[in-house]
C-alpha cells in the first residue's frame, strides 16, 4: 500500500489573509490527494525566510502577480511521506522518508532550461508559497521526483533553513569557478547568506575567505571561518583585498546583499581573470551594476556571472554539508500561531538568525 | 652557426615621426642584435590594422602614455629567423624557420597572470609598435620561445592580418563557452573583426551565426557564413534574434564593435545560461553595460565575459584554420612609402579590407 | 481533451515468438492507456538496430536477462501523440506532437546517477524492447518529459536511426574532449556508428578526421568528411597516423567497433594529453585495454574515456544536425512482415545501410 | 648589480662516482656562470627522494640512458639567488628571491606540449639530476622563468619534499576531477605521497578521503585527515568502500603505490562517472591495468587519467598550501656526507619519513 495508517479529513495550515499587509492566519483545509507522479508529505517543519515576508506584502518588484488571499506561504519544508499518488512508485521515493520542499518546488522537466541542466529557470516551474501552496501547512504534495532527499542523521529543523539560504549560497560558490586555496570575497559575510556562504566556502570547499560587511558582524564572520575582515564602513576596502591578497585581487567576489553600492565595490576587489558572482538581489528600479566597464572587462579577463537559484543535486549536496556539521545556521523554533509576529520582527529589523516554524 | 649569411649594417623602417599627427617616415636603422633568448628576425610583411592608427595620433586612451617621435609601429609582422642571439638554440626555433609577430610581442612567463595561463594579462607584457619596435621595420627581434611559428602552405601576406584580428575573434569564441550547433550573435557581423568571426565561427567551430550589422554589411556576412542577418538599422533586432532561435535568444553574442550601443542590445539577445563576450572597446569616458541588471542576470543564469587578446597557442590554432581555408581576408599590397596615405584613408573611413606593408 | 479522435481496440505489432531464434510474429495487442505522467504515441516508424538482433538472439552476454517470448523488440521509434495520461498536461508535450523512442526510455529522475546528470547510467532506466515494449508496434507508452521531440522538418523515417547510432556517436564525440580544428581517428569510420561519427565530427563539430577502417570502406569514409582514410589491413596504422598529424598524433581516438584489436591499437595513436573513447563493446569475455599501461599514460598525460548511451539532450542536439543536413544516414524501408527476413540478412552480414520500419 | 657579493671559485657537491651502485662522493667544482636568462641559486637545502636512488642505481626502467658518473643528483632544492644571466633582469626573479629547483628544471616553452599548457611532458624539458646538474651540491643553475618562488613564511628545509611528492599528488588530485564534499580513495594513503595526498585533500580541497593501505599505516593515514580507513591485507577492500560511501563508490581512486596489483583494484572501488588517477609506476615490463574493460567503462561511464609531473603553477599551489600549513611531512637533516648511508637505509626500506640534506 502506497500509504502511511489513516490520514485525518483536515489539517492545519498559516494562510496569507491579507496580502499587501503583515498578516497571517491559522486555518483549517482538507487534506490534498496526491496526483500522479506526486507525494503527499506531512511536513514537521518550515523555515521562515526574508522572500516570504516580500511575497505576502507584495513589495518584492520581481514577482510577476500580486499574492492572492489564502495563499500558503513558505518554500523551505520538511517532512514525511504519508502517501504515493498513482505512478509515483517508479520514483526513488517510499513512504516513510523525509523529504525537504525548496524554492522551486517542481520542474517541467521537459522544457529547454531543464534539458540542459538549468533547472533553476525551468519554463515551468513552480514556486512554493507563491501561487502554489507553500510550507507553512501540516501536509502538501509534491513530485516524487523532485522532493529532496533528507540525510538520515540531519534534524529537520536545522535541515529547514538550508533549503533556500543554504543551497543559494552553496550553488553561488560552485559557480564562481574559484578552486580551493584562492580567495573569495564574500560582501555581506556576516548577513543571512553570508555567514553561511563562508563556512562553507572556508569549510567545505577549502577557499580563503575575506568576510566584508558591518563592523558589528566581525565576530559572526570570524566565528563562521572569515581568515580576514573588513569593515566596509571604514576606510578603503577595495585596498584592504589588494593588500591581503599579494597585490592581486580575490579570484571570486560574491555579493550576498540587496545593495547596489556592493555590486558597483566589488569589480574593484577582483584579480585579473576573476569572477564577479551576482546573487542578493537590489530592490527598487533596475540599475546596471556601475563599474561593468567593457575595457575594464577585457583588459583584465574578466567575467560576471548571475546565480539562479540552486537546483536538486546542489540541495543535496548542501545537506551533506549539513549533515557533516560543515556549515549550521543558529534558529529558534516557533509555534504557527508565532508566524505573524515574526514576520513583524523581521520587518522591523530585529530578529537575529532564522526562525523554524514547529507544524506538529 | 646561429646566423644565415651576411647581415646588412642597416635597414630601412617606417617611423612615426610626428605622434599625434598621421605621418610616418622611412629612415634607416642600425641592425639590432639579439639578446639573450632572442632572435632576429628579417620581416617580409606586416599587416596595417586601426589600433597603429590609435597608437601613431595618440586617440586612444586605453594607452597610459603617449607615444614618442621614431617609434615603429606595427604588430602584424611576418618573416624569417636570421640569428639566434644566446640561449635561444634552446627552443624549437630555428634559422630559417618563418616566424610572426603579434600585439603582445614579448611576455616575461613568470608573474602571476603568466604562471595561470593568462599571458595576455602578463604584467611585463611588451607591445609591438607602442614603446617597443614593432614590425614596419625590415628587421626586429623577438623571444625565441613567444614568436609565433607560421605553417609552411600560409603565404605570409595572407599570414599578417590574422595575427591580431583573426586570433582576437578566435580567443572570443573559444571563451564565448558556446558549442558547435549552437547560436552566436554577432554584432558587427561585416566588419573587420565580425567578418572574421563569421568565418571562423560557422566554417571552423561549427556554430550556427546571426550575423547583425549595416544593411550595406549583408553581402560580406552572408559570404562569410552568417546562415541569418538583421540590418539594425530596421525593426526590432532582438525580436528578430528570439524568432531565429525557437524563442530562446542565443547562446553567446559577441561585441565585435567599439559602440556602447551595441554592449547595451546585447544582453536581451541572450538565452538562459547565455554569454556575453566583450571584444570591442568602447571610445571615450568609461561606461558601463547600461543592461548588466543583476536582477536579470541571476534570473535568466547569464554571464558577461571579458576577453583579453588571444595567447600565442590561440594564434598558433588561428593560423591553422587559415592554413587550411577556413578563414581568409581581402588584403591588398602596398611598399612603405604608401603608408603614410594608407592611415590616412584608414582616418577617413575609405579603406575596404586590410592594407598588408611589403617590407622587401 | 487529451486525445485525437477515436482509438482503435487493438493495433498490430512485430513480437519476438521465439527468443534465441531470428523469428518475429505479427500480432494484435490490445490499446494500452498511457499511465500516470505518460503519453500514448502513434508510431508511424522504427530503425531496425543490430542490438535488436542481440535481443532476440539472446546472444549479447552484457544482457542480464534472457529475452521473453511476446517480447516487443526496437529502440528508435518515432510517431505523434494521441493520448496524454494523468498528469502529462503538466509537461511541454502536447497531442500531435511528433515523439522519439530511445534506447533508454524512461529514467527515473531521482536516484543517483540522475540527479548527476548521468541518466545514461539511471539506476532505474527502462530499455525499450527489453524487458520494455519496443517500438515495433504501432502504439506505445513513453514518459511526457523523457519522450524526444522531433524537429519539424526532419521526416520520421530519416530521424528514426538517429535516436541510436546518432545519440550514441554524438555523445562520444563530446564527451572527447576534441575541440574544432583538431584531430580525431575514427576506428570503424565506415560502419554504422563510424560514418555518422565521420559525419557529425568533420560536418557538424568542425574537428578534423582521420577514419581508419578495412579499404572497402574508403569511399564511404571520404564521402562522409574523413579527410584522410587510412587501410587497416595494409601498413602501419600508427604511424600513418603519426604521419598525419605533425608527429604528435591524435587528439582523441573512438573506438567505433567491437574489436579488442581496435582497443589495443587505439592508443598507439594518442597525441600527449589526447584521449581515447570507449564506444563500440567486444563480446565474449572481459579482456582488459591491452595497451593500458600506467607507465606511458602517466608519461603522456593521457585519459582513457567510456561513454554511456547518449541522453535526451544529447538526441535533440543530434535530431538538430540531423534536421540541418549536417548527418544522414542510407535506409530502406520495410513492412512489418519483412522484418524477419530484415534480420536474417543482418545476421549474414548482407545489409547495406539501415532498415527502417514503416509501422502505417 | 645583478649579484651579491664575491662568490667563491669552487663549492661542494655530492656526485654519484659509481652509478649502478649505492656511492656518492662529496667533490669540489667550479662555480658555474649563469647563461642567457638563467639565475645562480645558493642552494641551502634538497630533499632526497626515492626517485633518486633509481637513478643512481640504474634500477628504474623508465629512463632511458645510464646515469653518467660525476652526476650531481637530487631534484628537490631550495636557496636563494645570487647572481642574475644575460636577459634575466626581464623576468620576475631577483637577486636574494628564495627559489626551487624541482624534478622538471627546465622547459623549452615552444613545443607543442608547452604551448598546450602541458608543461610536465615539454619535448625539450631538463629533469634535475639526471643529465642536468641536480641539488646535491651548493651552487647551481636554473631559467629565471622556471624556478619556483617560494613563499616567506615556509622554512627551506620543510618546502625542500613539497617540491617532488607534495607537487605530484596536488596535481593528481586536481586531474581527477573530484569536488569537494566528494568521496576519493587513496591507495597508499600512509606511505609518501600517500600521507601528503591524504593531507591536500582533506585539510586543503575539502574532499573526504578512504585511506586504503597496510595496517601499519593506520595511524599516520588518520592523523593526516582520512576519515575511514581500510586495511587492504584484510577482507575486501571493494565491499569496505561501497559500504562506506552508500553503496555508491568514490568519485576517484587514486592509485598513490608502484603496485599493478592496486590498479587492478582502484576500477572496481569507483562510482559511475568516477575516474581512476594513475600516480604510482610499476616497475618491470609494461602490464596492462587488468580491470580497464571497455564493456565496464562504457556501462558506468567511468575514466581512466595518466597524470605527468605537475607544472611549475601546481608547485607553486602547493607551496602555498605547506607556507598555511595545510600540509607537512616528517623529515630529518643530514649533511652531505651522510647522504651514502641514508640512501642506503633507503634501500633497506629502513627510512621514516622524509630526508633533507642541509647544504650549507
Amino acid at each position: 500500500m502506497g500509504s502511511v495508517g489513516e490520514l485525518p479529513k483536515t489539517y492545519k495550515a498559516a494562510i496569507y489573509d491579507q496580502p499587501g499587509k503583515i498578516s497571517t492566519k491559522v486555518v483549517d483545509l482538507d487534506m490534498p490527494e496526491p496526483g500522479a507522479g506526486e507525494v503527499l508529505v506531512k511536513l514537521s517543519h518550515s523555515g521562515v525566510c526574508h522572500s516570504d515576508l516580500g511575497i505576502m506584502t507584495n513589495t518584492w518588484k520581481a514577482l510577476p502577480h500580486p499574492t492572492q488571499p489564502g495563499q500558503v506561504g513558505g518554500h523551505e519544508g520538511i517532512g514525511k511521506v504519508v502517501k504515493l499518488g498513482p505512478g509515483a512508485e517508479n520514483s526513488s521515493v517510499k513512504v516513510g522518508d523525509r523529504v525537504g520542499i525548496k524554492w522551486i518546488s517542481a520542474i517541467c522537466g521537459s522544457c529547454p532550461a531543464c534539458l540542459s541542466g538549468h533547472d533553476g529557470v525551468c519554463f515551468n516551474q513552480k514556486v512554493s508559497g507563491y501561487y502554489t501552496p507553500g510550507t507553512f501547512q501540516q501536509y502538501t504534495v509534491g513530485p516524487a521526483n523532485y522532493v529532496t532527499p533528507i540525510p538520515d542523521s540531519l534534524p529537520s529543523d536545522a535541515a529547514a533553513p538550508m533549503l533556500c539560504a543554504g543551497v543559494t549560497v552553496y550553488s553561488a560558490l560552485r559557480k564562481s569557478g574559484a578552486k580551493s586555496g584562492e580567495w573569495v570575497v564574500l560582501l555581506g559575510a556576516g548577513g543571512g547568506l553570508g555567514h553561511l556562504a563562508t563556512q562553507i566556502a572556508s569549510r567545505g570547499m577549502g577557499m580563503r575567505v575575506i568576510g566584508i560587511d558591518h563592523g558589528s558582524k566581525e565576530d559572526i564572520a570570524k566565528e563562521s571561518g572569515a581568515e580576514i575582515f573588513i569593515d566596509h564602513t571604514k576606510g578603503n576596502a577595495d585596498e584592504e583585498v589588494k593588500k591581503a591578497t599579494g597585490g592581486l585581487g580575490a579570484q571570486a567576489v560574491l555579493v550576498l546583499t540587496a545593495a547596489n553600492a556592493a555590486y558597483a565595490s566589488g569589480m574593484g576587489m577582483l584579480k585579473f581573470g576573476g569572477t564577479l558572482v551576482c546573487v542578493g538581489l537590489p530592490e527598487g528600479d533596475l540599475q546596471p551594476i556601475a563599474t561593468a566597464f567593457p575595457q575594464v572587462m577585457v583588459a583584465k579577463a574578466q567575467r560576471i556571472v548571475g546565480v539562479a537559484v540552486g537546483d536538486r543535486r546542489e540541495a543535496i549536496e548542501t545537506l551533506a554539508m549539513a549533515e557533516r556539521g560543515v556549515v549550521k545556521t543558529h534558529f529558534k523554533t516557533i509555534k504557527m500561531d508565532g508566524l505573524t509576529e515574526t514576520f513583524e520582527q523581521m520587518h522591523r529589523g530585529e530578529l537575529k538568525g532564522r526562525v523554524v516554524l514547529d507544524l506538529e
